[in-house]
């Protein structure tokens, strides 16, 4: 095993070593640039990381990490478009430096790309990867689905939120796990059980992503807090406040989240209030528990090393103990 | 071997029976939408034929069939929202009828249904068929990005135009008839060779495509005559007329082909006169004629019986001598 730092150096260089300065350079360019911005990569590191812990040698996963990382990059891409974003990690987005046609060619040829890296594996292990691949991108586009039929509904419940963001954000991290799983050739049991570890963190990565939108640091938190509230988004806190909230609670919150006030200082301030004052934000906290908790029961069951186990569970905790 | 119209009716079938009443509505809704559309389904013939041609059954090349008509459909929904088209097959495209987002995401949910398809086979047959399916499936992207960069350069070569429309439209007819072929596991040979027949036809048919564009016969030409010529569409028409032109034809060409003028009908017959004065109707025929009979030229290398090779000419032929 080696260092989350190696993993994610190994993936930097390999992705820089992909033959991206190709003709015709509007599709192409385009790709290189969204991959070079850069991130934490924190989902393909997982794919490696799952090979060695798994027994199988971290180069032997480096395709299928990389496949992970194309994949969550063209879904930036398409993304952004659906969501007007202008920037994307501090720079342009691709439909705005180019424009939305380039965005959405540079996306598609970016889908394709991800499944060609699964070619540097033998037929079995090729077909469980694409296979395991094909179902987890179709539940990214239904999750994109729901959160953008969630913007115009008033009715969204708790266990349509929890299922969106499985489907937008979990399943990818259960799928990075399970792919070194794959690649190392591990009992069917121990590829579920990871996947569900995996499964668990990230909708616990989600929920913890909607509190500090609404309670991180300014001074540390990479985005502007309280962006979600500005936005009206309808988060894991404003649909616990509604269901805790009294009657004047909830009306407030109804009419604060059908509009975008001038003064929005204020509009944060409340509505934070609110989240408080309803126990939301602390509903919010120990929901975030549960999942952790629950991801860290499930690593108890894997048949592998308590040394193993260890590296797993200090990865979920540095991943849920961050402040940005 | 069946009936072309047999081969239609099993495709049409089988695409009535996916299961695409699925929650959430709106991301599969205009999937069904656009594959009940109808059309031809000219390429998922192919590889059912040519899965029969080789020796295998039309029912267990339906799957592949059905990737290829599936992600021939996605590019259509993504192809319309960068063309701002309004109608496909005579109705509204889906970015018209939903919006972008939803073309953008119907789509890439598309691209992934057509991967899932290939899982019916083994994982021989499936590494085959999805590595022949990404590189076509790429090749299309870079094609439409060709096609997108033409319209703003004025140096556009016959040879690049060439490569656009291989690219553009014959890989996947190439790749339609090799998937026949592969489900069918036949020799390496007679895939390469089913596939550069289909690739000589694709381009002999894309450039019938042009011809008949302006040279169709109103009554029975689906689309507006003349409508390549009004969108100052850059054709082989058009390049060989620039080729051949003498300088006062050449200026006045290229003066048509920078305005949009009221009066339609006028530029279309000025046009279509040029085209005939500088020889470049008859050369554009004479390049159909010749990847027509370069894509018959090789059926004869193919190892299978004169029976066979003359359905896929009469199947050629019959193509070729559409006036639709």
């Amino acid at each position: 095993m080696q260092a989350l730092s190696f993993y994610q150096q190994s993936i930097a260089s390999h992705l820089a070593s992909l033959q991206l300065q190709k003709e015709p350079t509007h599709l192409y360019q385009p790709i290189k640039y969204i991959l070079d911005l850069g991130g934490k990569r924190l989902r393909p590191v997982l794919t490696l990381m799952a090979a060695e812990i798994f027994g199988a040698t971290y180069t032997q996963a480096l395709s299928a990490a990389t496949a992970v990382e194309v994949f969550h990059n063209f879904s930036l891409v398409h993304d952004d478009i659906m969501d007007d974003a202008p920037l994307r990690r501090g720079n342009q987005t691709v439909h705005e430096k180019w424009d939305i046609n380039t965005g959405i060619l540079s996306g598609d040829a970016m889908l394709i790309l991800a499944y060609q890296h699964f070619e540097d594996y033998e037929p079995i292990v090729f077909k469980e990867l694409a296979k395991l691949f094909s179902k987890t991108a179709l539940e990214v586009c239904e999750g994109q689905q729901y959160d953008v039929d969630f913007e115009t509904r008033n009715n969204v419940t708790i266990s349509e939120y929890l299922k969106m963001i499985e489907y937008k954000t979990a399943v990818l991290v259960g799928a990075a796990l399970k792919m070194g799983a794959i690649v190392a050739q591990t009992s069917i049991e121990n590829q579920e059980l990871i996947y569900n570890f995996g499964l668990n963190l990230g909708i616990a990565f989600q929920l913890q992503d909607d509190y500090l939108d609404a309670f991180g640091d300014p001074e540390t938190f990479g985005k502007q807090v309280g962006g979600d509230i500005i936005e009206n988004k309808k988060t894991y806190l404003y649909l616990k406040a509604l269901e805790f909230s009294n009657q004047e609670e909830k009306s407030q919150l109804l009419t604060l989240f059908t509009t975008k006030p001038t003064n929005i200082d204020d509009k944060v301030a409340v509505v934070k209030d609110i989240f408080i004052k309803t126990n939301a934000a602390m509903a919010t906290q120990k929901a975030i528990e549960e999942y952790t908790f629950k991801a860290f029961k499930i690593l108890e069951k894997l048949d592998i090393s308590q040394e193993k186990k260890q590296i797993l569970k200090a990865f979920g905790e540095n991943l849920m103990n961050r402040k940005v």
